[in-house]
């Protein structure tokens, strides 16, 4: 699991930095890649990594500024004339269906697989199946605007079979009915609990990523031990009244959230073209003055998202 | 006046060449630049170029195919991000108003400046004023699309000062009398005849850029004698069977509609991901073969387009 970031930049494109767009690569987890907002050039940004578009499953805007959606008829047909025929699912705020659907109408572009829109108006779960979840709460911007909080199932422990073994257990079928956490007794006479030689659970991972924002007690709240919260950072720390004003936030707010929802890392973005070169390292180091581990992203960055460690 | 290229490619962005945008460049004649077509990523490439978006005060589509037309929102967007106030209008085809307004109004976008359409439906005069006249008509592609044809006014012929000067008529309010035409009489009673000062007019200049199409007889009118023809290869000579049944046009073609037509250079875009580096090349020297003064354009070219020889 990694971000990869596709678009780090505030409001039109800059030379060094496109409009938002975030990639959560989950291809050892499901074989997909999820996308968060796709500013204008997202397809053109996906060009220069290794991302497939015919793996995008799903996408998920979280408001509809141009700087995060006017990329989207151009990655979807692109997806279509590059041979894509899974379904893929858009997610967003209302309106992101006329949208699309009046590009692709005007344009007469017939899509080669199946296009689904799940439009949000509240908080709540929008996404959920075995392995991952994904809900969202309303951020405070200037038009209506959602974060995004994607959960890993816990991936069940592992059958200890080393113990086992030296118990002198031989595998085979019993070792199944052992992994299912089942008692059986043994034909030499010995009852052994399954449950006693299943490894702890290990934890799922939880990944945060907020669209543009004030700030909200709803940032914290999706924000909760995740192992990394993506957050805007469109201001620097003395710039709060902009911010205010201009419903954004400053990299001192990003990393008081962070702080105190007890993140493992901060990932700064949606930084604005004052902020070039050097600038930007100190919005890096306004933040980690709050919280250590923060971090300004530029456009192809790639962060890992590691298994939390065991406790 | 120049021709500049912002993006040369078919269908999709590729790693050497955007979708198509073109910009007719009149800075000298207007201090306005124009644009015909703006595929995803113009604006990216604008930045890359001296172009300022606030000069953009024409946009011409050809068709509302996505190539096209899905970098408008976002650069009319930054246009007005950028503080440009001047007037803008689109011109193209029944549908392109609804596109715009569409992502303009769901993105919420408030433009700095009044924007107009201009939606054709047939061939005629689109624009014109005392400098400039654009015509349109159909083309032949899968869908409604159109070329279209820059006529700038022939500039009216200087008064030859120098020679009013070698018979002694010295500089003074009757040089204005004889530049407009009228015929004096001077103090010594001399009688001059303005029109025998004034020097053959300048003819202007004819730019043709057109869409997609197959082979059509409209192709020619629009080029008719044009000091640059800007036609679409999206395919190369051996192709014809695969232009006509996607509804476009092979080097080969687009070289002969330039030679019937009379026209002084032709100008090969809307090329291929298949031809890259040197079969690009390839596609040239096929139309060269047919008509001498044949380019493949890359992004980035600028192409001048010198006043014509005084016959
Ligand atoms: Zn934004
Ligand atoms: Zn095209």
């Amino acid at each position: 699991m990694q971000l990869e970031f596709l678009g780090t930049g505030a409001g039109s494109p800059g030379k060094f930095r496109n409009v938002t767009s975030t990639a959560l690569r989950l291809l050892d987890e499901r074989n997909e890649v999820w996308l968060f907002d796709v500013g204008e050039g997202t397809q053109h940004q996906i060009l220069r990594t290794t991302l497939k578009p015919r793996k995008i499953a799903k996408i998920f805007i979280t408001h509809l500024h141009g700087d995060h959606i006017f990329g989207l008829p151009g990655l979807l047909s692109s997806r279509s004339f590059q041979g894509g025929d899974e379904p893929l699912t858009v997610y967003g705020p209302v309106g992101v269906r006329d949208f699309v659907q009046t590009a692709l109408r005007v344009s007469g572009t017939h899509l080669s697989y199946p296009l689904k829109f799940h439009e949000i108006t509240k908080a709540g779960t929008v996404f959920e199946d075995a392995t991952f979840k994904v809900s969202c709460e309303p951020l405070d911007h200037r038009i209506a605007c959602f974060g995004y909080r994607v959960e890993e199932a816990d991936h069940p422990g592992e059958l200890q079979a080393d113990r086992l073994k030296a118990l002198n257990i031989p595998s085979g079928p019993v070792y199944g009915q052992l992994k299912a956490g089942q008692t059986v007794t043994l034909p030499d006479g010995r009852t052994i609990n399954g449950q006693d030689y299943i490894a702890a659970p290990q934890k799922g991972r939880i990944v945060t990523i907020l669209g543009d924002t004030r700030r909200t007690p709803h940032a914290l709240s999706l924000a909760q031990d995740a192992d990394a919260l993506v957050h805007e950072s469109t201001f620097g720390k003395d710039e709060g009244k902009l911010a205010h004003n201009y419903y954004h936030s400053t990299s001192t707010q990003a990393a008081q959230v962070a702080k105190q929802a007890g993140v493992k890392q901060l990932l700064l973005t949606h930084i604005s073209a004052r902020y070039t070169g050097k600038l930007s390292k100190e919005l890096q180091n306004q933040a980690q003055k709050v919280f250590k581990a923060s971090k300004v992203v530029r456009d192809f960055d790639v962060i890992e998202i590691p298994l939390p460690k065991k406790g």
